[in-house]
């Protein structure tokens, strides 16, 4: 009976364990997103998502792996990278449900240009995650800049509720 | 005899998870406050603190968890959030002492205006947290902006050492 | 034979605990630089390192521990800390192996005037790090700053490659 008792410890000390681990797993995924962006890696960058995986920009989505590979090597995006950007996500806060994930943060991008730095974009995200035969991979981040509008509100009060609600209006 | 040794292993194991644990609890606390300023919510800004708890702005505290529900509420706050603020939150340094803990971090706030978004304030911060029957708690944030003078090297330096100094007057 | 399996996994599940506790010992290096850096610290930022490490910027290396000791207590240095500096590191992306490990992430340093806040630096950074008698040091920071050429890239791609390489060139 002790014995079965302590397996039984152990046993929940290990979810405990993998529960930290899958934390640090989505830490990955999300600071990935700035070094893929900012070195133009399409690959690295729609390797984060699952295939189904959706980048929704104010509202704008982008369906698929492929359209992140190929959102990440247009033109304009190049361009950024040439002219040199830092895409710097901010630490998320993790809720992890069994295989599935939810998190939220702020990230913020960074130009360069002649005169120095400025500060281009302060973006709310709302990010979901799967764990996959591979690992932990993005199935949704919904982003939108904070600009005073409910929209970004909207994404922040997920760190607390589990139902989009804007606290303001 | 060997089972004693083994139960003695998970219980020491069990009390680093629990460490690691508390970790991620207090990250949760201090990236919160961001979510909370910037959808002006005085609820979930409150709720981050313990009933006693003290939020010092440059050296101007606000004592108990009303009174910070009421600044999060005030026309001045609420002015902000209407005009787009991110109130962005550095990576904690965290110490864990049984039911006591405290943290060294920086934090930014960046304010959005017609003309792109500015850096309005950047302040070093000194956490202190209580371990409560709803778990970690805000005792105490002290928080001052980088303005050159001592007493934000003052809160910086509580990273390496327990009793402020000013490393270099 | 059941409490060889149990003692087993209790061995692995160690493994993995002192893996996590590696990790968060390696962003307390990472984000000490910081509070050194600003309170102006040679003593701390020093201590940061291994005897031999390196501190290599925009390629040109400070070697050894004194070294590093006599940059902070340059007067370019402490002249940064009485003006109000703030050296924001962003969170890393650890890879540990046995008593080595590495890490990739961002960098910020915000500088205070008159008229506010600036964005002076905004940097890409690669750590090596060392598991001493004293615990982890860093042995290693590379940075550069992100400027639209190559060797910003370069060091952000090691997030996803292990052998430094352009994937724009």
């Amino acid at each position: 009976m002790e014995s079965t008792q302590s397996s039984e410890l152990v046993a929940a000390l290990a979810e405990r364990v993998q529960l930290l681990e899958d934390q640090a797993d989505i830490y990955r995924l999300v600071f990935g997103w700035g070094a893929a962006a900012d070195t133009g890696d399409s690959q690295a960058a729609a390797g984060l998502w699952t295939d189904d995986g959706v980048l929704e920009v104010e509202g704008s989505p982008l369906e698929g792996r492929s359209a992140i590979f190929d959102m990440i090597g247009s033109e304009g995006q190049q361009s950024l990278v040439r002219q040199g950007c830092a895409h710097v996500q901010g630490f998320p806060v993790v809720d992890i449900d069994g295989d599935k994930a939810t998190a939220t943060n702020y990230s913020r991008v960074f130009l360069h240009s002649e005169e120095g730095y400025g500060v281009w974009r302060v973006t709310a995200n709302n990010w979901e995650f799967r764990r996959t035969a591979d690992g932990w991979r993005v199935t949704r981040r919904a982003a939108h800049v904070i600009d005073g509008g409910p929209a970004a509100r909207r994404l922040l009060s997920r760190t607390f509720y589990d139902e989009a609600r804007d606290p303001i209006s």
